[in-house]
């Protein structure tokens, strides 16, 4: 099975992230996995959840939302619904968990970040990109804490980068689009670290169950899909 | 009071509708009032809500959003609280109502056209700029179902625009940005159509009560703006 | 087209206001135009909202509802619904800002006025009855705050009342009813102060967008109409 | 304890019922059990509830609201506040049971009347008086569809009344207000046909458990009250 | 009509409690009353109401839910449908005034219990055995609080049991099963503390009203089958 | 770091499958992992969700609930607080992909499968017992179907279970419980078919991120440990 435009099974698809694409907020990165377009934005409050108060610790959370029309064929809004779907906590839970795994909650003072993830157009691998792009964000809205002398270092102890990976008509495949992703059999979340290792593996059937030697494979492509992500985000906050 | 970069009290600010930025709306428009940024988009149904049904004509309804980090500090997500506000009710009802007065509802068979505005970036204007680019997105829309030869014509009898004006310190002003608009004594918006009629007039005292002569300088720059305005939207639909 | 009991186009229905109809309430009215009924209350509470704590200043708000067969069909009741429609919303938040145009707000400390206005019957102009009824009410808590030695003058400035207006064949009507305002090709609602200044001005083209002259004359209708409500406001109150 | 008014301890407040009070209902009362006032209004629909359809059978149901400030203090709307309450709820139950237990359902066809009670001013009772004044609206309802030649005779077995009773200090007294029903160490409610048998019977201690001749002497003077009811019922609706 | 298994009119179905269920609890019984099983726990919190806060008083309440396939066939899980329905708050009001009927709300200091009834499975009578099990779980997490020396003597007066009485065709029956109760004429709850005084009666025509002398009958019923219930909750709470 | 009661690393705790404890419904198992229990129940229902129907294929869905008192302290019931957690919608939609991924859809007519997990009480590992237990109430509810002559054969490929693994100071252990789940350095959930295949995989760093030998050692547990649990499950069922 070909895939579109002659990309390869262990190639993502273009990969850019934009940075500072929002007047307003301390950090924010719009971050592009082919055609799926993820808003990012990190929010600094000057104020902790309560279970926090009192601990000199931050906290960092995430929330996801896809305007309407972001998906083929137009989506409710969840506002109108009165409720956010399963699948969106699902995965702001997700991107505030990958998002905390890297951060030093002690090295920012009772302050919360909420990096919000707003998806203009979806083509596949929302969450990926959201985690990805999320990280962007957050990074940028340390260095502005930074320049204003919030803190002296940026509480990050390496990047966080995540991308799916598929089972299709048998072959293994690193980040899917939308096509792909609706014909999988196996379909995997991978979230890793800066230094290439685990925050968070999902892997689920779609049809039939999976062999071991499959997860094994699928997280062979990750591992590489994620260090090239490593890689663009420290070109676009121009890190050595 | 000078304006922000010498803007003179009857100029909008740089205008611009850029077409066709979703991959998947039948129409999309990303449409800028200064640093004000909504993405609208138009997506047909194949179906009429039911007080329409059997009664051979089409609807058009909006919606209206704001990312969370649209705004100067982070506002709550609508879906997250459960509820939109009154603000996003009255203003997606203003929108619908603005795009409906210049539709011929009987001239594209029973089909609903959902008009989602949603604002990536806020700077006073939100409505005023999605009616203006909601129109834009909806004649993308209608275009459409002509090129594939559902509608002989575009049932669209004329523009729509729509600015906002107000008295600040005394000066009648158009398009009022938002500190603009936070200090303005008298708040006021204006829906126009293509050949300089009035569909919609709301204007409200934010101090003091206003006089009658205000409202109408307030009006002059209103069809001096939205003037404007649909001159802009032509050029972006490549009308002649 | 002649209307109802031989009607003049400038002329308002039979409008009365009864006050004291609450046993509990620090002030009450029971306003009628015509067919349109509205029990408006005043409650005085010893606290502000959050935003104005500290602020030595007071607020007023208004809420509004309508009785389930007020109308010609019953209604579903919001409470049974879950939640307020967005007519409704917008209508508290007109009748609010009215009442609040006309307050001093710094005139009666840290309190909370709230405006109860609900619809026992409706017949057109619900929204105009209650802000002219509103503003009895309020008269009356704050008189009632001033007796028991609370504040030592009535904090308003004017008067506050509200009529429609509407284009109705052609005609430019006074004070709509509901049969009228269903057929009116523009429909405009106005509030005016005691000393016939603006507050707000809304007007919405129903079919046809309409011409700048005809909102000059249903102007011209507002104030007539708003001049004989507030004389019949002062009766109401017995101030001379 | 000497009651309000001197008023026996047997004996009702001032009761009235006042028909035809709605433009709109097809049947109308205005019910006042001294300072509590409660509009009812009953309204015919052309639909059953699903589980009724095909029976050839009809409905009665009863919603009940308060309005804001029928209250000593303002109580927030329930439509504000997104739900009704157990009371509400445990009420309006109550009410549609009460007036169902007289209805012969299979008298008027496949058709809802929907009784809505709704609180203006509340001194206690506002649930008795409720089903006292609902049956009045039922009726007139009936005979509403019995004038215009839907039904042939008005399908009510016999009416229906409701009082409330309480031991206060010791005393049993009949029909309590807001005042004695909060010091009542017990309350009850009684709803009870036009020949005097029983439809439901809610007794509950407010402090100490009670004793069972306590309950036979609130039924004692229920009967008593509900009989009164009966008869003044009977004079609102003109019935021999 | 005979009874199921050749039950007696005037017997209770076979009756357990079930002491120390929950690994977590404070206080936990699970109450049978035949096939229907109610698992009650008693939770202590040290904190009360606000509206008791300084007020060196405690509180009780109860809160009430069914599993979705405790009944014939599967009803919607309240947390799915977002809110509890008017029966469920019906209940949970009724079982914490029972409780509170028999507790010495002085006697714990400012702590709350809850007491949570949840039906396992239903077949008729779970809110007298949520009352009569609740008890149990209370009496439990008192007797904790005492061994832990908190309180020195359990705040309860006496016991309290409910059970439930109907007339079906023409006979009153003690503590009917599903299928008695869907065919009763007069379904009757009933509260009784240990000394046989009565808390809560609620009794409520199913099909025609009923006489006096038929609640009477079902009383004695009561009285006897909660006399029994009390020796069985002292049986397992191994009171003398 | 020894384990309670001496338990091995790659050790389950005792676990049980007891069939048919529910009266109603058509198939049942309330399910031991040592003390945390999960009441399961398979409800069929003759009606398949709208996107199924006319396909001939069936469908099977999972909801999840927790009994207020089911853990340490109590939680707020779902059901009041008005919605569902994002916890809980994430677990039973996992709970339904696992149990859809061993299910013939097209083997069973259009009919719905709705499987509940109520945990009574709660010691950690609830999604795993839930996905275990819930396959024994399925394969009983389709044994009853069977035995009904609805279906030939029990339209299930293979057993499905499910169990935790987690690094507990450095040591990779099995079916953890709850003291030990909250000081795990790494949270993992794996969902594995009869046959030893993988349903789902789902790992996650709770504090610093992990090695890729570390999930292939916790790998290596769950399949021991579900290959006892489908050995568990087909005694319960009495399967040869």
């Amino acid at each position: 099975m070909p895939r579109l435009l002659g990309r390869a099974s262990d190639a993502m698809r273009p990969v850019s992230f934009t940075v500072d694409v929002s007047k307003h907020a301390e950090g924010s990165c719009l971050v592009k996995f082919g055609d799926t377009h993820v808003l990012c934005t990190a929010s600094v409050e000057e104020q902790v959840p309560s279970f926090l108060r009192g601990s000199k610790r931050g906290w960092v959370t995430a929330e996801y939302g896809m305007l309407p029309r972001a998906t083929t064929t137009r989506t409710d809004r969840e506002a109108a619904a009165g409720k956010q779907s399963g699948r969106t906590q699902e995965i702001q839970r997700l991107v505030g968990r990958a998002l905390r795994a890297v951060t030093r909650l002690d090295g920012f003072g009772e302050r919360a970040v909420k990096v919000d993830c707003d998806v203009l157009q979806a083509d596949g691998g929302t969450r990926t990109a959201s985690i990805s792009g999320g990280y962007v964000a957050l990074y940028l809205a340390f260095e502005h804490l930074k320049a204003i002398g919030v803190v002296k270092e940026i509480p990050l102890r390496t990047a966080v980068a995540a991308v799916s990976c598929g089972i299709v008509k048998g072959v293994p495949c690193l980040d899917l689009d939308y096509d792909e992703d609706s014909k999988a059999e196996v379909d995997a979340n991978f979230v890793v670290t800066g230094d290439g290792k685990l925050v968070e593996v999902q892997g689920a059937a779609e049809g039939a169950p999976f062999e071991r030697a499959q997860l094994d494979r699928m997280l062979d492509l990750a591992l590489k899909g994620c260090a090239e992500l490593v890689l663009a985000q420290r070109a676009a906050l121009k890190l050595a």
